[in-house]
């Protein structure tokens, strides 16, 4: 495996993704805190919030107050995920306090109408007006393109349709596309084939970001694929916080501490120190009040002696 | 990914390790049902029981009665975990009803001495003539050695040290030697490194078998780097049972059913019905009335559509 990278980026997107996705609407100054854990354990990619329709998704109708309140070392790049102009007009009253934005889409039709209630062209086209305004106020893009592993309605998604709308997203000033497998249909053959295809077909200077969920306990060896593909940056929720728990009772994103002690036992820098990590998810934890399923919360960092 | 097997084999090992390390003692009849239940799945080989000391392991007392009971079809492998020269002559009580045995040690002296009393030396000593024995009745001999990656008491355990060991064990008549990742430490590079030199050293007709706990959630990435360096046998337990839950709490043994989903969507045949496989899973949780750990048991197969 010497082809392996030396270093990874990992964006942590438990305080949206997670926080989003838990039925209790947690304390803004709980929300504070569990960044400033993140952060302080070596993290230095965080998706802190998004500005979506306080009425739908009340978990994060705090958004503003996050960004507001939030201290972060300077060489954190803080994001915040945009689900359309509107809110990122909403998110431009802070425009000092984050500096990417994420976003989104999917790659099946029938996905994007369940999740956004447009087609996949509407969705581009909102994109390419939000990237274009967000360029122009200096704000790095990235495109996350949702089901390019495989869609519960649809099934198979070719990898053909997913990179010609990563494309597009890139030609509307995406400086980085994240690959989600939302509903955990990846495998390590398809990931290492995926990867492959992208980096060859998409331009050099775009990052390509992995976005895995553990859905059927592949997370992880997909990461290895995706690794042995050349990718080098991946993102993860620490607990193993949120992604989208379809079938109900699934499990969704990888958990940020489990990919961080694969990686490090293999030998791959992450700028992350573990057992901070660790307890950064034991606070979460603590702050839901239920027990959380990543792996490194129960057997804790490997201790070599 | 050209160079992964076109199918594998694929040693059940709940009924021994997972029933073992159950709490409550199940009672045969459920034993055996659960047995025919992974055998009608497609199973093939299957690991029946321990002929250990009733006194010490009370959840395997009835090894005579489940080897007695359970009906298998013709093509099915059984094995027994035999810990010694006297547990073999208990199975032999019962020859015709299995036709491999799985004998054991471990590569560091600290956890031989803590599992079984023995210093290394007097370990393989004792397989010796536990394999001559099996030999002259007609029978396949495994040789399993755990903490092959790492020991929870020494730390790191040198590759030369455990295939000096497996050296000696196939001198001894070993066909088939496993490497047991009994706490978890093991990751994908040294997976791969490991298995290369394995098949290097050790004689090209031995059958190298990877034994992977899913401890901290990279079981399944150890077995896709397993597959990358020609591994083509393992072992693995329905439900996610058994293995070593040191630290308490931490999972054991990878789970069967997220195992073969992941060879099945990659590929790789095993034989077995996944779907079947998964229902044997669902029945073990309601024999033991809790909710048991595996991905498949909350997400199911992927639907394709």
């Amino acid at each position: 495996m010497s082809e392996l990278p030396a270093s990874v980026r990992i964006r942590e997107v438990g305080p949206r993704d997670g926080f989003q996705n838990e039925p209790e609407v947690l304390p803004t100054d709980v929300k504070v805190r569990l960044i400033e854990l993140l952060a302080a354990s070596g993290v230095r990619r965080i998706e802190l919030t998004s500005f979506v329709r306080p009425d739908v998704i009340p978990q994060l109708a705090d958004a503003d107050a996050v960004l507001e309140r939030v201290r972060l070392p300077a060489d954190v790049s803080a994001s915040v995920l945009i689900p359309n102009e509107r809110g990122l007009e909403r998110a431009l009253a802070h425009r000092e306090r984050f500096s990417e934005i994420n976003g989104f889409l999917s790659a099946s039709e029938t996905h994007n109408q369940h999740n956004v209630g447009r087609s996949v062209g509407e969705s581009i086209a909102g994109l390419e007006r939000t990237f274009a305004r967000a360029e122009r106020e200096g704000l790095r893009c990235e495109a996350v393109i949702s089901t390019s592993f495989g869609c519960p309605y649809e099934g198979r998604v070719p990898a053909d349709s997913v990179l010609e709308i990563a494309r597009r997203l890139v030609a509307a000033g995406a400086q980085e596309v994240g690959f989600g497998d939302t509903t955990g249909m990846a495998n390590p053959r398809q990931v290492r084939d995926f990867f492959a295809q992208a980096r060859a077909e998409l331009p050099a200077e775009v990052e390509l970001t992995a976005h895995f969920h553990n859905t059927r306990g592949q997370g992880l060896a997909n990461v290895l694929a995706a690794l042995e593909a050349g990718v080098c940056s991946f993102e993860s929720s620490f607990g193993e916080l949120g992604g989208c728990p379809v079938p109900a009772g699934a499990t969704g994103n990888i958990a940020s501490e489990d990919l961080v002690s694969m990686l490090h036992e293999m030998g791959i820098a992450t700028g992350i120190d573990l057992p901070a990590l660790v307890a950064a998810a034991r606070a979460a934890q603590e702050a839901l009040g239920r027990k959380l399923t990543s792996h490194l919360l129960s057997a804790g960092p490997i201790d070599w002696r």
